[in-house]
């Protein structure tokens, strides 16, 4: 149990936590922090917050439980802003979708509190944003990645851990580097491969009929490019080195194939079409 | 209304028109042509055609309207079997998914019918195969397009059309090498990326945790690689300058996004991400 929550940043993730422990019973009070007053008025009006400021220092004074789901690239300035005004013994936590970044942003604004702060991120969220997107259901069975620092506290990242049980994820643990490269392949190179693609053929010549007689095969494979983009900058920012590194290899990947296409190099296709196949296969049947 | 309709190549595409015009009760009789006995077997259990043989000489002999629903790989051997057996005033039309090579097909083996021989593509289906994922609805409210050729008479080119919208389809015209252009863009190149990454992730030191900490977005993104890989690899070989064009140049933008990103060029990377987000909205509200 929670007595006092305070979530900085009150859109989808952090809305969603609030809701998510709200449903469990496992929270006290919640306080919401953010710059926009209508935001955080309509997160009082649908029960998501209790009550909110616009001051970080002030929103985590009394509390036991810090959320940070603010970009990631405000992490640093947020984390500097409540410098100095966190009570002993509360737990910092936050859901930025890159992990390096974000250590390196508490050891720059904010040393002192490297030992209960537990880097966390929930792998699930919407292509929307904002506080009337956010829902109690959406971290059920969904995976939580903490990546626990060696200054840490047992009790700060078993509070952690608790607390996204709680809400019905399944928790691991993960060394930061690895954790930034796993997400770099699974989430951050597929949303670059989408934007790149719409933005490609949003510039063509053909680009009424391209749009026109694109089918629902192109509209899944699309839907991450109406992803935000000011996250999606910050994310790419914050995982700079494994991302473009496996965006590297992929282009230089696409430009054999293009190669082997154009050579009719039909066994070769076949070979790769049958193994990619097999493991999605495989990875569907994991999933469900 | 057909009289008699020959389905040569009886899957989701073919089984579904099948379906589809007995339906809207547009055809009479309906002979299947394969090679495997227990497919066509089902396909008589189902109601989806009513009888079948595996010489497509002897199931065009008497048809009014013959479907090719082959792979593209296989157009050009099925013409020259039927070569000689269709009877006059028959019309041949076909499903495949790249139609430069279809109609090079026709010109080589079966030139006689060029004049009624109307090249199509139902853009429609799903990463299922197979005479058992075929439905009825399968092309309501999709688009064909047709690419008639300069030899053809408009009676045909009616008759093809008028089958289509008797299906619930929206019928449009395009020339070959624009549908080509077109469809290497939509969905060519997009089944290239998803069977690239999923396969160069499966490679990675990594791919048991990639797989494992994958989520929705993911998922969506490579739905397309567990599509038919004989059938890829035929679209590939039919489509070759289109495809192998328009796949190297979006390895070099990646190649460039990928040097953005490394560099840290946070006001070009917002650009891109704002660009592809509001074309891919338009995109939906177009299509919604």
């Amino acid at each position: 149990m929670i007595a006092k929550l305070a979530i900085i940043g009150v859109g989808l993730i952090g809305g969603s936590l609030a809701m998510s422990l709200r449903a469990a019973g496992q929270v006290g009070t919640i306080t919401g922090c953010g710059r926009g007053a209508a935001n955080l008025k309509k997160a009082v009006e649908l029960g998501v917050i209790d009550d909110f400021c616009h001051d970080p220092a002030e929103a985590v004074k009394d509390a036991d439980v810090i959320f940070l789901a603010v970009p990631l690239g405000a992490m640093q300035s947020t984390l500097a802003a409540i410098n100095g005004h966190v009570k002993a013994g509360a737990v910092v936590t936050d859901g930025g979708s890159a992990k390096g970044v974000v250590v390196e942003a508490c050891q720059v604004a904010y040393p002192e509190i490297l030992s209960s702060f537990v880097p966390g991120h929930p792998i699930a969220g919407t292509e929307q944003s904002g506080v009337e997107a956010a829902f109690a259901e959406l971290y059920s069975n969904r995976r939580v990645i903490l990546t626990p620092l060696e200054q840490n506290t047992s009790e700060s990242v078993n509070l952690v851990r608790t607390m996204w049980q709680h809400c019905g994820a399944v928790v691991s643990d993960m060394d930061v580097s690895h954790h930034d490269r796993v997400l770099a392949a699974t989430s951050h190179l597929p949303h670059m491969l989408a934007y790149g693609l719409v933005d490609m053929l949003a510039r063509s010549d053909e680009h009424d009929d391209i749009f026109r007689y694109a089918a629902g095969g192109f509209r899944d494979f699309t839907r991450i490019a109406s992803s935000n983009p000011v996250m999606w900058r910050d994310i790419c920012m914050g995982n700079k080195q494994a991302l473009s590194g496996l965006l590297a290899n992929f282009a230089s990947e696409m430009q054999a194939l293009s190669e082997q296409i154009a050579a009719g190099n039909d066994v070769h296709l076949l070979e790769l079409f049958e193994r990619a196949k097999t493991a999605r296969d495989d990875f569907v049947d994991g999933v469900d």
